[in-house]
């Protein structure tokens, strides 16, 4: 057996098939799917490879120096900090890593996500933070075409093959609407945000027809009104909601920044909150714990997601091994925008 | 004299030099320092110029097929959405004309922001957008360097010959403390977030100071607690105050979310605020206004300085006339939390 020669460059494929008197194409198959290259040749090739200390990974090498060390995140909106805390944790954890962050808001507009996307990709970014599951899957392949993993967060769903770190958007509502129908209410009312391109907004509407369900109430007979984000249109759609179902004791909104809205629509009205009326929203950020009354909501770690996000995408940039999905709890904030239904 | 010949391809520098028989150095003097040249010599060459029809801005036309445009804008925070409304109106703006934008968040820190600076500028930004001067001359000289234009907002001041789009800090903040003093405060406290490395917040505190000495009181008397952003440090920094300065009767805070920090720590004392306390703020976020009581402060035009800061910036981008810089009014919102002094 020859001693494996003392090579000053990093042994290519081309090498490997030169020692083993093979195609590339036969070297490649016999480290890709060994299966299908005859025993013989299979061994011969192996030999090559350990005698000239060929690692495929050698390659991985060679594009990790192309690497730029900046990470992209896209996130729908930059007011109210709804992603702020989120983001911050996560650049602050790529920035522990020498990585430096690229931020764009796409003002939850598909389309200009998707010019976004294309923009950080050009620009040379390692990888992506994406905010929910919902977009053309075009845009999944065009990240993979161009080897850009993109990892998702604010959204858990192990039925999506897309890497995430989320929560279970519906099950953490229908946790606090439970709540709700536990203090008496039986006129529940729904403010949220346009469902048809929010994965987010549309699982906790779920989650509150799934509670319904459970307390023994008709899940279509939740009153629902759609809105786009923002604190004016949750005054707004409390009015709506009021004119439309004036029995409602009970409104949820699916962030707390339709929540603040509807609070105020609310105290405009003349009504109390919580006596007259019970307001709760989703999210934790900093205003729910400054409103008056404070929002009952649901508490999301936001800390925690965007921490751990960065060392997830970190991974997958790495390729070293496969990046498993990750499941955050969330918890409920009771505070004082939820009372008993009144009577 | 001859007739322009016909060239298929633009005419360089060099055509020109051979033409007139000089070097090409003599060509780019003539064109940019024609006084360092003999005039027999300028007069050859002016007219191979214009026999050749050369012309120096056909290097800017090819340098403007490079651009990317994707366009940077680097801020200090992305919570309490300070410059959230702002930075969506110029990024709205810039997509009116077919730019993206990036944006990345220095958590009020130079050395990070200088990174994101050196990061856009590799990852090929046309311009960038940076919050207020204060900053190493050295990264206005790389960026120069790197011929990429750079416009500054939030601040003005006509004595720096950066092109900005602001206010004028100190201006505006002493218009506010001339109102605290007509309401016969004499016993003022500032809140600021530190002023070595924000100029904004400085030019604020030197506002406060102004309108002190117009009122006959002594600027060295203003008691000052610096701090960093957040609005749980505006709670401390209002203890801080008062146990130190416990005659204080009205709080002047260098932005919103100290004030709404320190509006918390005076209910949480016991304080009403105005009757035993007053407290103002800088910025007129989204929550001055759902703040209870509601914030007096200084209305910020974030939208127009937003929108009008991306048609400077494209301008600056052309190059084809020079960007004056431009400062904006700023005005008053007198709400519930400046009221008289307690007597």
């Amino acid at each position: 057996m020859d001693q494996p020669p003392r090579e000053i460059s990093i042994p290519t494929l081309a090498d490997v098939a030169r020692r083993a008197a093979v195609s590339t194409a036969t070297v490649s198959r016999c480290l890709n799917s060994p299966d299908q290259v005859g025993k013989k040749t299979r061994e011969r090739v192996m030999q090559a490879v350990a005698d000239l200390g060929y690692a495929p990974n050698f390659g991985a090498r060679a594009l990790a120096a192309k690497h730029t060390n900046t990470f992209g995140a896209i996130i729908p909106t930059m007011e109210n900090s709804v992603f702020a805390r989120g983001i911050q944790a996560f650049q602050e954890e790529l920035g522990r890593h020498g990585k430096t962050l690229l931020i764009a808001s796409s003002a939850y507009q598909e389309a200009l996500e998707e010019e976004q996307v294309r923009a950080l990709v050009a620009r040379g970014a390692d990888a992506l933070l994406l905010i929910g599951f919902h977009r053309d899957p075009k845009l999944y392949e065009f990240l993979k075409s161009r080897s850009v993993p993109c990892l998702i967060a604010w959204s858990y769903d192990e039925q999506l093959k897309q890497t995430a770190i989320g929560f279970d958007n519906a099950g953490a509502m229908a946790a606090l609407a439970k709540l709700v129908f536990q203090q008496g209410h039986r006129h529940v009312a729904c403010i949220t945000a346009p469902i048809a391109s929010n994965d987010r907004a549309r699982d906790r509407v779920l989650g509150v027809q799934r509670a319904m369900k459970a307390a023994g109430l008709n899940p279509k007979d939740l009153h629902l009104t759609q809105t786009p984000y923002g604190i004016e249109n949750g005054e707004t759609a409390l009015r709506k909601t009021l004119a439309e179902a004036p029995e409602t004791t009970a409104v949820m909104c699916v962030n707390d920044v339709l929540a603040i809205g509807a609070l105020r629509a609310a105290k405009e009205l003349g009504l109390r909150v919580p006596q007259d009326i019970s307001i709760t929203g989703f999210d934790d950020i900093e205003i729910a714990m400054l409103a008056e009354p404070a929002l009952t909501t649901v508490h999301v770690p936001h800390h925690e997601m965007g921490r751990r996000a960065a060392g997830m995408l970190i991974q997958m940039v790495k390729h070293t091994e496969p990046v498993q999905s990750v499941e955050l709890p969330t918890d409920i904030r009771l505070r004082q925008s939820l009372g008993p239904a009144a009577s």
